[in-house]
């Protein structure tokens, strides 16, 4: 269960303290399942729901409108889940052991029940999302399904194809993780009852903000503290998936070049190293850092529209989070 | 695409003719899709769909009340298309090579392609279901894929168990196929604004006609033609998975049992077709088939509260096909 604390009541201001409530309903889908094996599956998958940024984002849309924490509370329980089953799958499908330093489900408990684990979760979060009484906010979460899945499938079959560029790259990334933070703030200012101009407000901050979010992620993958991250520098490369700073570095080198070598199996080891290298000295890190600040510009201009106020400082500070956060 | 045949409209009647419409939304999810492997996914796993009882039942409910095909028709493509999903993650987790004596997805495209495969199937289905602009709907359908996942996960985990109990069995029948044909049955009526006393009464019927439906089909695994059913006889008990011929035979047959023997690894090819041969011999079968008409029959009392005439009839004579179905 999450507690607030004084770093989440900085970053969502007004929301922070209805977040328990959020999370009480994301939790309660572990409780009574009448099926023990089941529940400690169910227990696992979601001891990963942490800081809660996407539901934080939900509730502050929400109040743009009708704050209505009836229907506001089950659509931040539906964001959350869906992002947490959409995890269980992708673990199941790279195979991962760990996620930050914990255990996978499939890891654990093998990749048939991960399976039905992730529909379980996907069918609670239906639930949830129909709790809002607005069928357009189920069938825009529904498309935000499709995304995620039509982007894990390209990372899946570009999997050690070494000749990404940088448009796929956001296609993937928002496939992955934008669209949702864009549901999420698009969907809180519809079960709201927001103007239509600032649905569409908020729909572009959370896509922006999303894009900006997973640049970061990627970033942190090289320049991130192994310990506090819970996985070695450079892991995604390692795993065959390009992400900007390598996309950036590959357009520079085109000769010599130590992924492609490594992509194709050539001493695959010693070529990532040096790759992994070479691009945290590239200066490709701080490229990628002003591409992320970029897109942190384009959601605050998002943010224009809205009335001034602690909805949309909050907003905005969330944006200054993301570009600075360091795991 | 599904073409109506002399069968179908002999056994769906009055509906028959508003299928070609349903299996046309259906099978728009694999048109202009963008990504060409995914197209081709969606069009292998749609090919499956074939005699569309689910459908044609969820149509058949909707006579029940005001028969608005602009809801009923996404309803009835949203049961279908649930099912098909529910099969891909189903085949992925059973290693499933075949369905029907056509290659699975997950043999033609991979494991991983085809959880991705599933999810973006039942996102489908959510949007489907959304179209019926009923979120109560809507939740009756996430409860039923959170049966339909229990119930596939409880199978998962008790293959190679020789302790099944009649009880048990059903449970898993329940949740593989009862739920569904149950929640098509009620969600029909639903749309149509039928009263409760119907909805509830076609609920019954769509779970126990599923009941009966699943029986007979785990008796043709034992009796079929298997160049008809496309897999050979016992592939269910060869699978690790007891059925009710099996555990009515291996409650009479507590010594000297060749499954409990297969079961254990004990030469399990050689005590596997002494078990079916016993069982075929053992007089189970048609004590099997004797449990199926039962729920046949409860089936048809369900439909004592519904009016006299066509739809009705219908409802009846399916049950009836069900129970002397071949294949």
């Amino acid at each position: 269960m999450t507690n607030t604390t004084p770093e989440m009541q900085r970053l969502y201001g007004p929301v922070t303290s209805d977040l328990p409530r959020v999370s009480a309903q994301i939790h309660s889908i572990a409780q009574n399942v009448g099926f023990e094996f089941l529940q400690r599956m169910l227990e696992t998958a979601l001891a990963g729901t942490g800081k809660m940024m996407r539901p934080a984002i939900a509730l502050l849309a929400g109040r743009l409108g009708v704050y209505d924490l009836d229907r506001l509370v089950p659509l931040a329980a539906s964001v959350e889940l869906l992002h947490t089953a959409t995890l269980v799958h992708d673990d199941v499908i790279d195979r991962a052991e760990e996620r930050r330093g914990e255990p996978t489900p499939n890891a654990l408990f093998g990749n048939a029940a991960s399976v039905m684990l992730g529909d379980y979760m996907f069918a609670h979060a239906a639930d949830f999302i129909a709790q809002t009484d607005n069928t357009q906010v189920v069938r825009v979460f529904a498309k935000t399904l499709m995304t995620i899945a039509k982007g894990e499938l390209t990372q899946d079959i570009t999997v050690f194809e070494y000749s990404a560029d940088v448009q796929r790259y956001l296609d993937r990334i928002i496939g992955k993780t934008a669209s949702l933070f864009g549901t999420a703030a698009q969907g809180g200012a519809m079960v709201a009852g927001a103007s239509a101009e600032q649905v569409e407000a908020m729909r572009l901050y959370g896509l922006r903000l999303g894009i900006a979010f997973q640049i970061v992620d990627d970033i942190l993958d090289f320049t991130g503290d192994p310990a506090v991250m819970g996985k070695p520098a450079g892991s995604d490369l390692q795993g065959g998936t390009l992400t900007l700073p390598a996309i950036l570095y590959m357009q520079r080198h085109l000769d010599d070049n130590p992924v492609k070598k490594a992509f194709e199996g050539v001493r695959r080891k010693a070529n990532l190293d040096r790759a992994i290298r070479e691009i945290l000295a590239s200066g490709t890190i701080d490229e990628s850092m002003a591409v992320a600040r970029q897109f942190g510009s384009e959601a605050r201009e998002a943010l224009a529209t809205l009335p001034p106020g602690e909805t949309r400082e909050t907003l905005d500070g969330l944006i200054d989070y993301v570009m600075t956060r360091r795991s």
